[in-house]
């Protein structure tokens, strides 16, 4: 069974709530892996988080990423699948978040985010 | 008399604190308003911003940005100047800061950021 969970409209997606949002060290390193996964055509669970945080944690960070608009989650039985929700992202904000996942790639040294094991991604 | 504030230096510039610093709504209106008057050459201090929020929560926001590394702080008597950090912030993270200045530009009826008084500022 699928059901689904509100999303803003891409016309609802606000610069701030997006900036705030990724402000969280820990949703930062959540997004750019999902948006490495997306690359790889490569669907995440909220299991494949583990490594990030908590499960409450991570249930939390999601619903803050899912109500600003970063991603879009599915939710089918017991799991979530998540993708980033870029074309939307793109239309609304030009460039905005390939910039911010470049400046996360150039500082992964000393962000050190969690490795997942994500089935097809390097 | 002028005297110095506590900057970070270049190094010290941490991605998460810079997008979470831009995800509060006034700050990111202080910010494009002083990337608008650095083009035009002009040096705004901390009354040109009363219509943004009152004095002392201009204080709080002006201290949060220059802790991230976003505003450089001058004290003059008792005057603070703010420039952007531009050649700090693209060095860092290139293309971020004036992505999310256009992001902010393309939104701007719905930021709908106060109109401040800036002298050769149009």
């Amino acid at each position: 069974m699928s059901r689904s969970l509100p999303h803003p409209t891409r016309d609802q997606i606000e610069l701030p709530m997006v900036l705030d949002c990724l402000g969280d060290p820990t949703r930062l390193g959540i997004v750019c892996t999902i948006a490495k996964a997306d690359q790889a055509a490569t669907q995440l669970r909220c299991g494949d988080f583990n490594a990030f945080s908590g499960k409450s944690n991570l249930a939390y960070h999601f619903a803050k990423l899912r109500e600003a608009g970063l991603i879009q989650t599915r939710v089918v039985g017991t799991t979530r699948y998540m993708r980033l929700r870029r074309n939307d992202l793109d239309a609304r904000f030009p460039g905005l978040i390939d910039t911010i996942l470049k400046s996360a790639a150039l500082d992964a040294d000393r962000l050190q985010f969690p490795e997942c094991e994500l089935p097809g991604v390097e």
